[in-house]
């Protein structure tokens, strides 16, 4: 078992690659690296995140085009945590030797629907040969509005705390695919099944709330609320309190006998955006947010006192969010 | 087996990824891709590479540092080739569980000895266990001087063709691993050896030729003369003519029981830069070419009839010169 945890690792990278460049606004532990370049009005902005299968995925519970789909989205999700425009992506792609010349046309044309979309264009890539399963890695690109940006950093006692969209929904299907069922779908499970297989990056909703100036820190939930809110909270130097009543949880998962609420809390790849905003913009913000986008729900409030907690119902008592999420070194064995 | 070449992958990416972008001076198809970015003087250039283990590398022939370096290595070549100066890189690790912290360490120490000195800064990646072997995926950012660029297109017939370097050198290096011979080493197997594991890439030598507006056309050698230098046949729509005499072979590796031409023509990973220069400038560049970067030589020219043709030695008659390098996929099984 591999006895070292992601952020040992970027603290390791830290010392390691001490060298600063003025053009690194923001580099290692955010979700993405933010860049300013010679001349360019606006910032740049540079993630990358691989998927790799029987660890991310499986060949069985996602076609080829979902699978196109997915790698990309995840990677514009972290763009949209940071409120940036999705501008190019590259693909390295090493396949199996099983693998035939329709999977790669399938999974590139799933992609590029989405690539479409968002506005992104495939400038490049690898391809090679693996000995084991599919791995993917993306590396995408984007631009701001201006120099404005959000980070994990920036957060006030006092702010409330957003999510948009619905949490715990791509748990449910993720969960539907454990427990093997395969028969005909009702409308629940096959939304939770589509928020987990293609999952829509928020890069429309990161882009306007930053360009407003509404967030004042902001990342995506890839891992569960109970394991990012931490982070964005020991970014910010704060702690945080969520009003369990709230949460905008997927109801439809009771009836595969999943807790809504466990989900909401410690399901991970929703990709939905987590974000503060100061009290005084709180109802400027409910007001002008677009109708087209996804609901928004307020979930909470940052606060001065270190710890994360939550209150499951109305009046009653805070209790420590322990962090449930999925964390690839830690669920190691 | 796959059946599928990366040519075929790359019409198939520019097929479906019909999309093009006003910032977007060179795609799919080099090595690396050009942007103009709003305001920037400079183009920048992206590029992504992927070592795997067991494809690309075995962890009994190769420490962690050192890997460190190759891994970074490979990807600054691609920018080297399109002149453009190493500015900032991300990578995306998967590790399976028996490797440790200390592997981690060296691993990024090896690596960040390379970025320094060559003005490289990690500016963010991803990191995940792995079911199977070590994956390293890195992505490279360079910048141009002003926006002047080299590209594997541009090559007119009667430019002279030069490489970098010694050809041959790496695979001589590789040999010796696959012979199994570990005894005290010969200077000559030391050098070959570190010429498999730690290449330079010659971002310097790059930046100098296209800064200084010498080369018509430019790639790097990665897998092998034989086998790359009809890819830059192709993008320039030309052929080339080989004389073999002058090819700079590494002529240690006889010691071995290598043939020094054979593994110059034939052999991968060399990183060195092949690049062509109109005759009328071929004068000027062997006077300013600086002392100080490694040797060029000149190897051949490119010509009207587009075949690939080389002569083994003085007064010998031309003959094809048949791919015999490394490709990922022909080579899969």
């Amino acid at each position: 078992m591999l006895r070292i945890d992601e952020n040992q690792i970027v603290r390791l990278l830290q010392e390691c690659f001490g060298a600063r460049s003025a053009s690194l606004i923001r580099g290692i532990g955010d979700d993405a690296a933010v860049l300013r370049l010679r001349g360019a009005r606006e910032y740049w902005v540079v993630t990358t995140d691989m998927l790799l299968e029987e660890v991310d995925f499986r060949r069985s519970w996602i076609t080829p085009p979902e699978l196109g789909h997915k790698s990309l989205a995840v990677n514009l999700s972290d763009l949209a945590a940071m409120g940036a425009r999705p501008r190019f992506f590259t693909v390295a792609l090493a396949l199996p030797s099983d693998v035939r010349e329709k999977w790669i046309e399938d999974f590139y044309r799933g992609m590029s629907i989405l690539a479409e979309r968002q506005g992104a264009v495939l400038i490049g890539g690898d391809l090679s040969r693996s000995s084991s399963g599919i791995q993917v890695t993306i590396t995408a690109i984007g631009e701001t509005s201006d120099r404005r940006v959000a980070c994990r950093s920036g957060g006030r006692p006092g702010d409330f705390l957003y999510v948009t969209g619905v949490l715990g929904k791509a748990a449910a299907g993720l969960a539907l695919l454990q427990q093997g069922r395969t028969s005909r779908r009702s409308a629940a499970e096959r939304l939770a099944l589509r928020s987990h297989r293609t999952p829509e990056p928020r890069c429309d909703v990161g882009l306007w709330l930053v360009r407003n100036r509404f967030v004042s820190c902001m990342m995506d939930l890839s891992d569960g609320l109970s394991t990012d809110l931490p982070r964005l909270c020991e970014a910010s130097g704060v702690g945080a309190e969520i009003n369990g009543a709230q949460l905008p949880v997927f109801a439809g998962a009771r009836r595969w006998q999943c807790d809504p609420v466990d989900l909401a809390l410690n399901g991970g790849e929703d990709f939905e955006l987590l974000f503060a905003v100061p009290a005084r913009k709180a109802a400027r913000l409910e007001k002008a947010y677009p109708s087209r986008f996804p609901p928004i729900s307020r979930i909470g409030r940052l606060r001065r006192e270190r710890s994360v907690v939550w209150a499951p119902g109305p009046d009653m008592p805070l209790r420590p969010l322990a962090p449930g999420g999925f964390d690839h070194f830690r669920n190691s064995s």
